[in-house]
């Protein structure tokens, strides 16, 4: 049963405890013949294991049935804020995924490099998946359209997408794609979805028709689309909610982002998992939560690698005796989502997770790995919220519920 | 997590996919002695164990903790329709389990011949159950009222009891039963709950006095009672909420009733398991979703006969074959409720299921049954409505949740 915010705000109490969240990316995997191992189940992780059979085991579902979990939402339920309830929108992610320093207020949104015919028709909505150097190209070619007042950014991502920023005063989000999703027809006009968004709507209308002007003569895109505007959410941090002071030792842009959302300090440290926990030992007197991540294992899904993602989690096995020796009274072990190799990119499958305390009740898993959780003591599919709450309590953090 | 509506309407994506439900009413059982197998358990049951082995299984709630599912509820919640949000009135289930052609607008009730004294007080709420014949020829007395511009159907269902529809314009549902559910009073007028409902309540009035005056001197039953006044619910379709080219196959009225209510086509086919499997066949490239219904499996466990349901559960085996023959991509075997032999009705019991695709991750099943789906992935009491959505991400129809 998901709780209500304020049930757990009320039983907070101080502990001096620390809880690590080890997020290995992507964890959950499949089987690359039938009824052979997956990733996990196949990896030798002699301290996973020692781990799991001390601790107690499960599989997370981070959204919901048959939801495939992209890495906002699957962080988001990890650290115990309901992906449902606490939306990001994408412009705002497309942001966080290139790092780039949103600030409240700012106005983002993704933005793809179209073509458009001479009678302003779409006639490709990603001009051809231009290659990132010619994309760069244009972005920097946006990137000098000036909109008065307002500050405008312009940052490529991948191929034929870049993320567009406006900052300035009383600009809203509140804005109809101009993306028609859909060859064949003009792009629409950034439609204002309430009062205060005229201004920003007609800024937005001023930079489409400026990128087309630049565009103008190009090959490789004559036109853009813009989708999912949206602004830095503003919700209760961690210490509000849960009385945490958090911190997150992780390497790229997306998981640095999201971790700021919900108030984790975002310290920088070395690349690779062991750089991560050194840092964190560092960090060590001065927080109570810290979040490390770990990218590598779902990038070897999403490149169907089977093998490199089985020598990954051997490698993050093998970090497991460095994070024991900090002594933190929780260790949660688990990743965001599915990223099975042989499907190669996210799923919806669940997720592996230990949860290691001195509290913890033993559950007979005698390993970790997708079959052995599914008979574990958390249940075979439980949301992924419900794991914070879990942790805080074999923390100590959680006085009695009614008398 | 039941989810809301929306999240997945937003995420379907088209795939060209097949997901084929089969459903064996009433197929949950018990054991008929300590220890015992259930009736799933003792059938000898290779093609579904097989297809245990390759997929996922577990135990499915209809409705909730200690629920026991009528039919409809129980069959809703499988084709992803939470049964405690989409309630369909007792008048529209009657009417559909006759197979009477109910139309939008159509006001339908549940009724009871009675016996009521000579002071209009009731005395046997179902007339001594007369017997069904009595029952037809009764109705047939009473179908011959008429009421002005509203046409006005009685239908008998089995003993005392028949269904009432009011065919006409502007007519209401929102009425109060008349039935007063108890003997020693007189029935209660059909009392308006509504503004709309007056013009209603005065037709249902006269119905009522007009048939005590044609039951004058029977002996069979001296009135009749209403209950559970309804109109055909208007529901998003499985179209509209999942995407879902739907077809049922399906030999009773109830459930071919129930199909349409989610917007499924019901095309006529011959009778049996077997016929319904030929006739899927034959509609293969035209749908999305293929919901099979076996009723027998039901009736058996009413019967509370444990032989003829292992029987009849090793007939459904037998046509697993066929079904894999047509290459689905998602194919899910359940029931809609348990109906174990021993007990002769339905119970709330969760029932067994078992999801086979190629994506679905092995959970050390080996066989199809109530103890060996308690340990499956899916989780030994999760509820039914989530089965839909998992399935359409085996079938690839659901697009990633966030970035």
């Amino acid at each position: 049963m998901v709780l209500p915010d304020d049930t757990i705000a009320d039983l907070l109490v101080e502990a001096g405890t620390r809880i690590v969240l080890l997020v290995l990316d992507g964890l959950g995997g499949l089987a690359r013949e039938p009824g052979g191992p997956t990733e996990l189940e196949a990896a030798s992780t002699p301290n996973l294991d020692l781990a799991a059979r001390e601790g107690t085991c499960g599989l997370i579902e981070p959204v919901g049935a048959g939801i495939t979990p992209g890495s906002g939402p699957g962080h988001l339920a990890l650290f115990g804020y309901d992906p449902l309830r606490y939306t990001v929108g994408r412009g705002v992610l497309s942001a966080l995924g290139i790092g780039f320093d949103l600030r409240p207020g700012d106005v983002a949104a993704r933005g793809n490099f179209a073509t458009l015919d001479d009678d302003g028709v779409v006639t490709d909505r990603r001009a051809g998946r231009l290659d990132s150097a010619t994309g760069a190209e244009l972005a920097e070619l946006l990137a000098g359209i000036e909109l008065g007042d307002v500050r405008l950014f312009v940052r490529p991502v991948k191929e034929h997408r870049f993320v567009l920023v406006l900052r300035g005063d009383g600009l809203s989000a509140a804005l109809g794609d101009t993306d028609p999703q859909r060859t064949g027809t003009e792009p629409r006009p950034p439609e204002p979805l309430a009062e205060e968004a005229g201004t920003t709507a007609r800024l937005v209308e001023r930079f489409v028709e400026e990128a087309r002007r630049r565009l103008r003569g190009r090959e490789a895109a004559t036109g853009v689309l813009l989708r999912g505007f949206a602004t830095l959410p503003e919700w209760p941090g961690l210490r509000e909610r849960f009385g945490l002071r958090a911190v997150a030792l992780a390497d790229y842009p997306m998981y640095r982002g999201v971790a700021q959302l919900v108030g984790m300090e975002v310290p920088e440290h070395g690349e690779g998992l062991d750089a991560a926990v050194t840092a964190l030992g560092e960090l060590w007197g001065g927080f109570d939560f810290f979040f490390v991540h770990r990218k590598q294992t779902d990038s070897a899904g999403e490149d169907g690698d089977f093998d490199r993602r089985v020598a990954l989690l051997e490698d993050a096995d093998a970090v497991l005796p460095r994070l024991f020796d900090l002594e933190p009274d929780v260790l949660v072990v688990t990743g965001d989502h599915s990223t099975p190799a042989v499907l190669g990119r996210h799923s919806w499958h669940p997720v592996p997770v230990l949860l290691w305390a001195a509290t913890a009740r033993a559950d007979g898993v005698d390993g970790f790995g997708e079959r052995q959780c599914r008979g574990g003591g958390l249940g075979s599919r439980f949301p992924a919220v419900e794991l914070l709450p879990l942790a805080l309590a074999h923390a100590g953090r959680l006085a009695k519920f009614g008398a």
